[in-house]
């Protein structure tokens, strides 16, 4: 598949485009929202929930970036990696908390392994 | 394997017990740590590791815990989102917060996989 | 580990490949069969079971390619989202079907974290 | 979290719900809707995003059951296996096609790694 | 869907269920087998392809146990953790054995996401 | 992130690129520790743990690299199946080994799925 590029883009694809250019105040989208323009339904879809869920809320968005990039390590999404690191710097995260980030998700991929192998069963204080 | 009580431990595992009680000031350790007492090896290793990171350091303490949560729901760990679960809600976590971090979880797995489909090329700005 | 070509393999890898030749009525066979080519026994059990199950059978050829196509992109495969796409369009996908396909997948990687994280019992009308 | 019931919801859950039962015409919603409108935000797009991709559009509904399905296998959510899987046979899916699809499933989880395992190049013709 | 017993197997499937029982010497076959036998193509597939690559080879009968392990631990398979865990002490693995096990899987886990969060690339002598 | 080279490195970070070349008898480290390094504390950690654990023990050496290889191509990680690939063959690894190794990995992803699809419960004689 094709990205979609601005002025090919049928109406309902540009909507989205200009809403996501003034909300993030850039002069052009990331390549995932050009791809995704593939499918005009899921493009509108994944925009509205990523910007109602991804900006100030109950959580700050530097938090929200950081859990992002934890699981697109998970996951190995070279794409999210990169997108959604960029992200997190430029919202505020330094070297040293990206350093943390990685540690904290490598921890995490073992102790859920070791969890499954002992089958630890869930303490009664947790429940 | 069966869970390793305090009184039944070798020395080694009785230190890290000790450890773990004093830092976290508990009257005892969560099934985890018995049942991994199985290795005394990885016990250590984990605990001092998991002791070093997930502390004071450059993330405080609950974003760590937070971004544990959504590593344990996308791996489906039951007794790790139990346990970061209940750990994340004794750092502060409201239930506001961890429907906000339930959704980012979700919406992060749907557009890594996104990301996969379409292919999509890093932009030259993430790089 | 290279791959091996028709000449230079052992009786029993040719038989595999001319029947996978005949059968899809193809000149030469894809890398992924000349490198499984490597391990004779997984290359014929992994060709006779394809062979038995992606043909006519209880779903139609081209709905069992776009669920190899859905598996391929949830663990990341990027042969097989390449060589099972190419499949999917040769019986008939068109672009609006495999973004259609893209979007499920989407979803269901996103819903799968959600049930997971709200711990969802089953409804009885499921059971 | 508990579920939360019609009667306790707030309008705006209130309004998804009484979508839910519309469009699909039953007396109550599943488990998983009640869980999610823990997060208000979520249940919208989540519902949204699904009525417009699963409903009638390029590929047919029971497809998209199928597919639903395969990836929740591939993901080990019991929870969606079983939904997904009772709207499959309500759409039509008999006993053979879904020992058929796990076949599939089965097959694409084995091909996927092999694939990885011998790192095979994508063949010209598949780009 | 409900388990075959062999007295209801249509003759295809006993026939597999024989050559499981005679060549495992067990009176009975296991539940995995009962349920597959649902696909009597894939009952068949799967039990030839064990058959020959899971006995004696270029790696040892318990080695391979032990993989399946690893693997069904890494995937969160709860059965196949059971049985081939089964098999591999039935084949000689020592309680001391499956704990080192299990800290082998616990470290890969991590070092697989750690490598991919600092996308190392590959170092030149391992190509 | 970029590589950190032994002349650049903190005094705690040489201390361990130090005990890894002598361990190993190795002229340098590998791309995977120099990357590490920007997180001494986990290069610590995770280099002591691997030393500790897949050197000689319970299980040989050989068969650890093998399950190592083994999980790295059930995750997809790139990285790690080279350099645990080299470090088997190192160890004595053949070439028909190795592939036999892949076989395994890939009948287990599948009967995992398959276990999973079936819901298959765990053998009274597993328990």
């Amino acid at each position: 598949m094709k990205p979609i590029a601005y002025e090919d883009a049928p109406d309902a694809v540009k909507a989205v485009f200009d809403d996501i250019k003034s909300t993030r105040k850039v002069a052009d989208v990331n390549n995932f929202w050009k791809y995704l323009a593939n499918e005009p339904r899921m493009l509108r879809h994944v925009w509205e929930s990523l910007k109602e869920v991804m900006g100030q809320g109950h959580l700050d968005p530097l938090t929200k970036e950081l859990v992002y990039v934890a699981i697109s390590i998970t996951n190995n999404c070279e794409y999210c990696m990169a997108s959604h690191g960029a992200a997190a710097r430029a919202k505020g995260a330094s070297e040293e908390m990206m350093n943390e980030l990685f540690a904290v998700v490598g921890l995490a991929n073992m102790t859920n392994r070791l969890a499954n192998a002992y089958k630890v069963p869930v303490d009664e204080a947790f429940k």
